[in-house]
């Protein structure tokens, strides 16, 4: 006898909600009833799954739509997730939620699937977050480095694709790019200046001067390796690039290890593939990796400047391992268990 | 009484030599006759030049081109400088070689004016070396902060925009650009990869595992700097902007200094641009940057993840400040000494 188990999307039609049924789909996730859920402005939209489509309801205020809800996973922002997902919860969901919204709330668990699952069983509030895209294929990588040769600090630059900021940024940086083929300067309305052909940061609201993308990689990289002294600086930029994050991360390890021990770990880690014959030109490319499912890493070399460094190149599609993969990962490892 | 001299560019059709032309007249450097000089392909070409033009003429073997020449600057390529600098330093001309040719040849210095000028007056082969476009940027930032506070480590990662790679590579981002817009999938033909949404390193030849790119930042740097056992760390990445470099940087001062006093001390240091109000979303973005002259520094930040620690973000026209501009301007300083 098989179980199944009804599951809830909301934010459905938003980039991640979108991949989150795809990839229930593609893995033959144990789907009961499947309920899509958005706003008002998108229901009645009707998604393929299946061999069939379902259409997308409107959430309503007492969340009568979490019924019967087994497993609910959020992606429509942070101030829906606040409203809806204890809502889900009271109602007996498990709610893994890709908002920001609870991440770094000490009843809410933060969870890699590769790096720290147990933390996914103690949920108080019946909800596990879904850490920041740019932040899980760093941790995938940090997470056995640290168990096997300890952590002094960690530098990460990223190169972030522009998918990470929703469909309707996705479709911004094709408009440009058809303006610019046609000899139009682009105009942006969605992001703060135009993408295509230029570099951007996130907003800056603390006194820091830090992102609030850079805050976040600092601070949930050491929720989930639960190392709240971890030294870590973050530089984040977002790039001309549709799908896939990458990452220049250099690590400066307790107990030094060669180029090769750390390939070799690295490549029979959980969720890595590494990529790395440089001379031959092998090595992570966005553009190759949008739709895998891997956090691949290449570029792996000595960095001489310090003891125990290590300089690598870290490339994961950030609406697949970045969003809705590493939800649906967490679905699937409590299903196993009974949830 | 002005004095004029005899100016020699040699690979005048390529990115930095049009450039060079450009800025020339833009500054107006006291140029007498003006010799363009390029390979048996480009010569005839016509190359405009204050209210005229000047047609290019064939590099031939025995450099006869550089009779009467006073300053040559050179961008054709290592190989074209190896054999054709001396030539023209034998006919008596300074040369500026913005090649890679000589750059860590113990007789040739490299120059960036902003830090270490009185290099250039000590010349054996009467050649001096122009730095790689993405060291230059860097080196005008790190040459105040170590003369302030000393400089422990540096790591950098870049952001380099495709004119870096010549006008044959920017052609082929162009032409990506338009096959995108128009859904046909982009091929690569100069650059190895398709560059158009996608991120790409230089070539590796060292066992380091290190691109030549990351060697010249680190090997330049120290040479420049005069610190040859500096520790520095970089990565080097190619993304799809055409013309200026970005750089996130992280330096580890000896003495440290708060970021107020950072802004300060950059903003009033030769040949730097502040740009720095990050809750107002005002930072340097290179779309917005191509043809200008500065090194713009922003996103100044506390790195509290190491003694001392502050990083940064650095942007200039690869084309200008990072080849032709300097170039100008160690000729410019040249002349005010009488060569």
């Amino acid at each position: 006898m098989s179980t199944s188990y009804a599951v809830a999307i909301v934010g459905a039609t938003g980039a991640v909600g979108r991949e989150m049924l795809r990839v229930l789909e593609q893995r033959r996730f144990p789907c009961g009833q499947v309920t899509l859920l958005a706003s008002h402005r998108s229901a009645g939209r009707r998604l393929p799954f299946r061999d069939g489509e379902i259409e997308v309801r409107e959430l309503d205020d007492a969340g009568r739509a979490f019924e019967g809800v087994r497993i609910a996973l959020f992606s429509a922002g942070a101030q829906t997730s606040l409203k809806y997902a204890p809502l889900a919860a009271r109602a007996g969901a498990v709610v893994i939620d890709n908002s920001s919204a609870f991440r770094m709330d000490p009843d809410v668990p933060l969870v890699v699937p590769e790096v720290n699952f147990a933390a996914a069983l103690d949920r108080p509030r019946g909800i596990i977050a879904n850490p920041n895209c740019s932040t899980i294929q760093l941790v995938v990588v940090l997470g056995p480095l640290r168990a096997a040769a300890g952590l002094r600090r960690v530098v990460v630059s990223t190169y972030q694709a522009v998918s990470g900021a929703g469909a309707r940024a996705l479709a911004e940086l094709d408009r440009q790019t058809r303006d610019d083929a046609d000899g139009r300067i682009p105009t942006a309305d969605v992001l703060p200046f135009p993408i295509h052909g230029n570099l951007l940061f996130h907003d800056v609201k603390d006194p820091s001067g830090y992102t609030e993308e850079e805050l976040k990689i600092v601070h949930e990289t050491r929720k989930i390796l639960g190392d709240a002294a971890l030294r870590i600086t973050a530089t984040c930029v977002r790039v001309p690039v549709r799908v896939a994050h990458s990452e220049a991360a250099w690590v400066e390890l307790e107990r030094p290890m060669t180029v090769a021990q750390a390939r070799a770990l690295l490549a029979r880690s959980p969720g890595i593939e590494v990529v790395d014959e440089p001379a031959a030109r092998r090595y992570p490319l966005p553009r190759e990796l949008a739709g895998t499912d891997a956090v691949f890493v290449g570029r792996v070399r000595e960095d001489a400047s310090v003891p125990g460094g290590l300089a690598m190149w870290i490339v994961a599609d950030n609406l697949r391992k970045g969003a809705a993969l590493n939800a649906v990962q967490i679905a699937e490892r409590l299903v196993v268990r009974g949830l």
